[in-house]
């Protein structure tokens, strides 16, 4: 298994009417949390897609606990418990 | 059960590097065609939101199958089956 | 000189926390506006990259008068004067 | 005079078709900036808004020399050269 946690400070950008972060950017934040899982362990995926492999996603699923507020910082722990095959999971907790 | 096909059309902001619609992005086309189904039975959020009820999302799930590509036309078939209660279930597809 | 009144519909997605559309999110709105604009003269910007010319903008401004707010229709009139060399000044007009 | 450097990573989320961060998204940068630049001599955003002031963006323009690419690293220095009256001016400039 492979582990990081990766803080994140909230901007007015991503936040809604309500107050709280608009659901689609915590989407973003995992993407930016598992790139930086993979600069941990020495992996850029600039490199990776310069030599032909793309990585999209083909299946994403979040459960909204509590909205994150502007100008809080939240910690992301992404993990991949599996050896990577043709698809891989990659799990996220934010708190 | 009630039901909305709504047309959405690609632009730049939302295409990748892949050539694709980044991934995020569809959720937000999910916000945008329930938005329009509720309108469509004569519901606007704004009001709802007046009366002190928040709408916030609590769950979202996306499984990926084709990126959509810059200038594209994509529609959203949104339903819900069930009678609301205190969480609604909304489905989409796009196609 | 070419002109295109193009209408939007604002989501949730691009209100923030003062309940207007957060700043960025105009020149989203002006880069689908003026997509639109081309498109009214039969001018799809995929073809025009397919040959080889990319559009990178190279400067952009906007006076903010009057924050949109949700489910409100904004008009963009998007307008050129000049005839287009290697540099084009596109206009803007939200009202 | 007040100054400060901020460094930003750029994700996928941020980068277009042509492989370089979107135009309007360096908008969204700079104001994760000049939160950083206020944050740096003590002032939180979320303070101000509590006592009842707003901060909306009345003008804004930027000039696109070079595309920031994916998992680079960018520089923003802002600064703020007078002393802050009903309107303020912020200065950027990313390297």
């Amino acid at each position: 298994m492979i582990e990081y946690i990766h803080s994140i400070k909230i901007y007015y950008r991503d936040v809604d009417r309500m107050g709280i972060v608009y659901y689609s950017r915590y989407f973003e934040y995992f993407e930016e949390s598992r790139t930086e899982l993979l600069a941990s362990i020495g992996i850029d995926i600039t490199s990776i897609e310069q030599e032909g492999t793309t990585l999209p996603v083909i299946s994403s699923h979040c459960d909204f606990k509590k909205g994150a507020k502007f100008e809080e910082e939240i910690l992301v722990k992404t993990w991949i418990n599996e050896k990577p095959r043709s698809t891989l999971k990659i799990n996220y907790e934010v708190f």
